[in-house]
């Protein structure tokens, strides 16, 4: 048995997401599995290091994929040729990794980063139209720097969850969320060990609330002391978020 | 009569270029003065800095346009909103300005900015495919950097110009040409008094063949002493190309 891990990269605009559905074929697991199935001549199945929604982007999506003994015959190098001559522009393989058997892209991961990016511009910028959510109003960046203070440790961040029927726990660890300014683009990295449904486009929706004076920096204790959804912010838009990076144990 | 200076981005995929044509309606120049036409209710013609190609993008180009007093009616700021709601997604007028009546975008400039990307990895990036262009070698930056040096001045640059016809002087002033590196991304920066056809994007090939070893980065010095379209580099592709800023004197 061979293990593979596959760094990838997509513009998500055209796609359901990342996991494959029935009711449709603009998946990006879908693609990248379809890709594969035929390089192997037969079903291939890849375990993604989590879901993103449809119209989310990815710099540093992972994922692996295990091949019999028999139908390991294509090199790392083959690999990586044969699926970005055949995948749509929009997603690129960037890297193929042989990896240890017990590798799995969702169960090793340490931890993540997402970045959020806003343009605040008074008109939007035409690079960033797809690239960034909009907001009215101008953001107070001390207000939300001190809001997000608050969701820094570990907390039952259940009022970030979209997934009302969420059964497993909703307890998860922020580690930081920092602030970077770039001409008229506003940029929120997130690094955690996990992050629930939605739970990044909740916490920024939130801190644009914030950070717009709707609401007070304090109230974020709030929020995530209410452990439910209706006292956190409104779930920012989807083509402003990127998955940036995956993180694993060092070998 | 009142003068406007417009502040524009567009990214030039979708367009044939700038410049107004009868043949085509998918020129910038073309979309802004339909819809400044219809504001006015009667035909408006806006200028230029200059003239960009089908495919190259904009981040500060400049125009102005004139109205007659009776005309007008339109503050800036409603003159912004306007064109921004008819204006298709990827063009954006960023700012309008009253001037005086003697500035004219294009004879009243004093230099330009332009930037050509480059992206040079192993995987092409996602988000770039449209924003930059490939190449395959690895770019020696170095010889590019003295390469460089040798166009920094003031020179005849008629080697660097695809127009054959040019009846006007081919010489130009290059005040920088710096290097910039993001990631996968190598960005050109070219600061000059103004910039021939195709200029930009033929030294940006003469720098690349060099950059991959296929030339020597002193005949950069013979390719312009020759005055010669074909001793030159290729012509670097449109998409990599950005004017970016468009520079005037002090009021």
């Amino acid at each position: 048995m061979a293990n593979y891990k596959l760094l990838i990269q997509y513009e998500g605009t055209r796609y359901n997401g990342w996991q494959r559905q029935d009711s449709t074929d603009q998946t990006i697991q879908g693609k990248i599995e379809q890709v594969l199935s035929r390089l192997y001549g037969q079903s291939v199945e890849i375990n993604g290091s989590g879901r993103t929604d449809g119209g989310v982007h990815a710099i540093g999506q992972t994922a692996n994929f295990k091949v019999g003994k028999k139908e390991d015959q294509f090199s790392t190098e083959e690999i990586l040729q044969y699926v970005n001559a055949y995948l749509p522009q929009d997603i690129r393989v960037m890297s193929v990794e042989h990896v240890d058997e017990r590798f799995h892209a969702r169960l090793s991961a340490k931890s993540k980063i997402y970045e959020y990016r806003i343009d605040r511009g008074r008109v939007e910028s035409v690079f960033d139209r797809r690239f960034a959510a909009r907001t009215e109003g101008t953001l107070d960046l001390e207000r939300m720097r001190k809001a997000a203070s608050y969701c820094i440790g570990t907390h039952d961040f259940k009022s970030f969850c979209s997934n009302k029927k969420m059964k497993k726990s909703t307890v998860r660890t922020i580690y930081d969320i920092s602030f970077r300014e770039e001409g008229q683009i506003l940029t929120l990295r997130f690094h955690g060990d996990g992050f629930l449904y939605n739970m990044v486009r909740i916490l920024t929706g939130s801190l644009i609330e914030i950070g717009e004076g709707r609401r007070e920096p304090e109230e974020m204790e709030q929020m995530i002391a209410a452990r439910e959804r209706g006292a956190a912010g409104y779930t920012a838009p989807p083509q402003g978020l990127f998955l940036v990076n995956v993180l694993y144990p060092e070998k």
